[in-house]
């Protein structure tokens, strides 16, 4: 049996950054290995994801990083930028390609104001030493950074034809796009149903997202991760003001 | 006379973000106007940024946004992946370009940390108003991710050969790196101190960076801003533990 060309390692129990890399891999069809979620004895588990990590060359800084025949690459944004001209994930035009990355580098700075609103002074403390910043943090993020973000997302879907961000096709900015939907729906509920009215194509899209026959067997399968409290997107009533 | 090719878009009092596109515009020796530093009359300022945002298309985020000839684009990293193939600025190898978009996204978290040393719980506020916050965010950041971080592009620099990030030619990655040093030892000097017998290879490249010709000039030019207490590297003592 042959290898699949790539290897996705991320951390086992978290969707997280990981999920941005799997549901490109998944819409295109490309076979891949999960390897921190193989059982242990196959290499799975945290410790041998930092063995891993410690393994590639290029090194890389963090999880989810791509190993693939030749090399390795970390950083969600840049293992997109290098998948997606490979498996038709992205027109093959330099302003195309540029505007996707500015799009998912966008999606990326939502991810990483969610994750702070949990953890706005250290990422290596706990949630519970750190409540009442968090409560402070989140409203910031809620009352003006949702609106800002989903805005211009939402602004930016109906000039470039409503349907999809990039070339008038499905790229890999839609999955994105769709994944930081549903984790903010997830996390900040109420917030999010207030938002609603506003994101009527970026909602379309996500439902569009979600049909897509690759995606749709996805996530009906074992592989597809539920949002839980160890991750980026945590549902904490406390912080969905 | 006619109008380079490209207009980079910036607030007009900080080096920020904004400078890693000018440094590598610079270094390539491509003309460009840093339209929000005109005077006034000329479209100048940070109002002025704010219509020409509103103006471009696709609309960006947020600036830094760079207008060429055909579309603009916004994010620090996706706008440095466009130029940097127009201009040799990152070898024309797919592995090597995502590597450089790898390491000028962890650059660019480096950035988002030290901004948020100051700001750890509302960018909308004053730094004033969350001070023992930020004391208690700067510590982790001096005490584990400095040394993590640039234990790692040190490691990264060796293993490339020790004197380019990328592909053994000069890249947008070594100016990037260049900035991020000369920004941490301004906002944290004494910190610097320490990681310095650490870093050999990256203080040598910063200084190789310093004097290439055209950086040189441009470092010797009013076009260069200096660091200063709006932007995102500030140089608090109290946050320098």
């Amino acid at each position: 049996m042959s290898r699949p060309d790539y290897e996705l390692h991320y951390w086992p129990s978290i969707p997280g950054r990981g999920e941005f890399v799997r549901l490109a891999l998944e819409d295109a069809g490309v076979p891949y290995v999960d390897v921190a979620r193989l059982p242990e004895k196959d290499g799975g588990g945290g410790k041998a994801l930092m063995k891993a990590l410690k393994a590639a060359h290029p090194e890389p800084f963090a999880p989810p990083f791509l190993v693939y025949r030749g090399g390795a690459v970390a950083q969600t944004a840049a293992i997109l930028a290098f998948v997606a001209p490979r498996h038709g994930l992205v027109p093959d035009d330099e302003g195309a390609r540029a505007n996707a990355i500015q799009l998912q580098l966008t999606v990326m700075d939502v991810v990483a104001e969610a994750h702070d609103t949990h953890h706005p002074i250290s990422t290596g403390a706990y949630y519970e030493d750190q409540k009442p910043e968090a409560k402070r943090r989140s409203k910031g993020f809620v009352e003006e950074r949702i609106p800002k973000f989903l805005g211009w997302f939402e602004r930016y879907l109906e000039a470039a034809g409503g349907k999809h961000f990039v070339g008038g096709v499905s790229t890999y900015v839609d999955l994105s796009v769709f994944q930081m939907i549903e984790g903010l729906e997830y996390a900040f509920p109420r917030a999010m149903k207030r938002m609603a009215p506003k994101i009527p194509r970026l909602l379309a899209l996500r439902d569009a997202v979600k049909a897509r026959p690759n995606i749709a067997a996805y996530l009906a399968s074992e592989r597809r991760m539920a949002f839980n409290e160890d991750g980026i997107f945590r549902a904490y009533p406390e912080l969905d003001l």
